[in-house]
């Protein structure tokens, strides 16, 4: 926990905590945390992005990795990504102490961008390692107009050898990641942790109301095309399409209405839509009867729809080995175990292309995530230790 | 028609049609409407704020005024404001050429401001005429940091007369004002001019949902509170209040929601809510209920509310004895004459409390009005004009 406080006061922005991709901050955080490592014993490098990877155990051969990401959102939480790094840290500290010997090497891994706030494109770190990243983002610009390439050169790494910068696949076990829930459901089941069943896949569509705008004192209703009363039935078809498939989360989250005006009747409005659920094929059938119901009461009310699919991603299901056995190491130290979907997307979606998969959730408070008030209780990271710890054991049981 | 296509070419902004208040644009108008004044036989002046005063008739005595606005709001249509004040010098010239001679004189009258563009304070000309103009409002800046008083000053006006520079009361005998209907009423009814009942009664009021934002993929649906699903709720109540309630008309125009992100649920949603109708009791019982009905929403939703008034007017009724006249004046042209109310404001109300006040409303496309797409057939003005002269003879044989 004093080194989650110490890596949050690593920040670009005074009074705010908010350490992004390749900047200063990100250069002070690896520093901290390489040093770290090197007190567990581990052997430290850094990749052609920037990921930072601590190796603990022989140098050649099989290797388990284990982490999170380093970077955080705009005025972040201590715990999102941070938690993951050194919670795997401690372990291996753990390891060493007890004098555990593993069959295969342990990484640990801190990677270098997975909220992706500089460059508006994610997971860059775990992209270099799955061996996805895509060359055409180096020329992407951030704020200030410096090329990703640029901000990579500056950092330390090669921009040329990033395609091949990735690990050896052949070498890989799988990836472990714990993580805050970013949600509320470990809260309401009063348990400490949680063990991911998958990486619940998310769509986001654009869908623009166009209606009629109108002088609101002289237009009767009955002549009106009012793009927000359509907008305000879609918010709550999609909260009711939603309401009844468990397990399914759709959200309006982002509104545009114009002109905008106290005293003008909508013309258009524009709305962001967001669905997730672990299964695709009910998740797409809640999108297509969401965009069925907008058809439907836009031709009620005369008016044009617009729909776009901004980003359509499918669900990553976690490795049904490594969750069984993440599941029986946190059956010691919980009376109860459930198995939850990540709303959320993280690095543990990008390398599931290339190795199994894992992940630990550990409860915060309220849900709350991405914002200065996430918080984690100590009992429940030492619970989280303690259950990472028997599952390396336990993998290296079933290894052998 | 000629006119009003001149008039509609003098702007602050190339491309557009923009006139605010004691602009050089205005002083343009003013000159040039006071041509056309001096052509049918009018005495010009400009009273203290930039109204621009043509007088028919005799130099003392009792007064009828006419008139409507000479400023507009940004990119505005034509008609707006500036046709009452080109019908009524053209009544004039009709007058003049028939050689009818009146009981009293006539002054037209093209107020200064209106809209309100420029001070955000619409009405400043009428209410200097009306003497209800606020010495507050003098040291409102603009835009570009002048204030209203050096604004009246490079004008040619004397800001600290102003409380002295309205028309002697007794003298008038009422205000008549034609003014493009801005709503679709009259192309609905497939009539060419209509009476002004009342000017209705206006509500703003400013309505914040505050429940909590939360991740949108990883906060389960029963743990939400969305603000803008309360919202979406409040707008539909909204709609359905105003369709159960003849004559009555509510509008939600603005919406702001917060952190107005794609990937987080609403924590705050923000709207405007606009109520008009033409009996003050009837409009404050639908905004009972609709408070009322925000208030059940929340509660259900477990969510704060926060409701705030911003503007409230009464309903300004037309002079009985007036609107009669009109009536019977617009029925010689016309095989049906309705009475509607005006749910837009006009300088008409602002000189209703100090004269008996009448209004004529002009057919206009669509019910399309502050927009470039403004438009009235010439048949209607023609219609427009004939009402106007005509009531103007029935005023005076009622006078005699």
């Amino acid at each position: 926990m004093r080194r989650i406080e110490a890596l949050g006061r690593i920040s670009e922005e005074r009074q705010r905590l908010t350490r992004t991709f390749c900047s200063p901050a990100m250069r002070r955080a690896n520093n901290l945390v390489a040093a770290w490592m090197r007190q567990a014993g581990m052997t430290v490098r850094e990749d052609e992005i920037g990921n930072l990877i601590g190796r603990y155990g022989r140098p050649r051969g099989k290797v388990l990795l284990l982490g999170s990401h380093l970077d955080t959102v705009r005025d972040a939480g201590r715990f999102d990504g941070a938690l993951g790094v050194i919670l795997a840290i401690s372990c291996v500290e753990q390891l060493r102490r007890s004098n555990t010997r593993l069959p295969f090497a342990l990484e640990v891994i801190g990677f270098a961008d997975e909220e992706g706030v500089r460059y508006q494109s994610p997971y860059l770190g775990s992209r270099v390692v799955a061996g996805t990243f895509a060359r055409a983002d180096l020329r992407r610009k951030d704020a200030n107009g410096v090329t990703m390439a640029e901000a990579i050169r500056r950092f330390g790494g090669r921009p040329a050898r990033l395609k091949q910068a990735g690990c050896d696949h052949t070498q890989l076990l799988g990836y472990i990641e714990a993580h805050i829930e970013q949600g509320p459901v470990l809260e309401q089941e009063d348990l400490a942790v949680g063990v991911v069943s998958a990486i619940a896949g998310q769509a986001r569509l654009r869908f623009r109301f166009i209606g009629q705008a109108g002088h609101a004192g002289t237009t009767p209703m009955r002549s009106r095309r009012d793009a927000l009363c359509a907008a305000a039935e879609f918010v709550l078809a999609v909260e009711g399409c939603a309401r009844r498939r468990a397990g399914l989360v759709a959200t309006v989250g982002q509104i545009q209405a114009e002109p905008n005006a106290s005293n003008v009747i909508p013309g258009t409005v524009t709305v962001t839509l967001d669905v997730r659920h672990q299964s695709d094929p009910v998740r797409r059938r809640a999108i297509a009867q969401i965009c069925n119901d907008a058809q439907r009461l836009c031709l009620a009310r005369k008016m044009n729809l617009v729909v776009e699919v901004i980003q359509a991603t499918a669900t990553v299901p976690c490795s049904r080995r490594l969750t069984a056995l993440l599941k029986r190491a946190a059956g010691k130290h919980q009376a109860r175990v459930i198995g939850l979907p990540s709303g959320a997307g993280h690095d543990a979606a990008v390398l599931a292309k290339i190795t199994p998969t894992a992940m630990l959730f550990v409860r915060c408070k309220g849900g709350i995530s991405h914002h200065p008030a996430e918080s984690v209780k100590v009992q429940d990271v030492r619970v989280a230790m303690a259950v990472m710890t028997d599952f390396l054991v336990l993998v290296a049981s079933e290894y052998e």
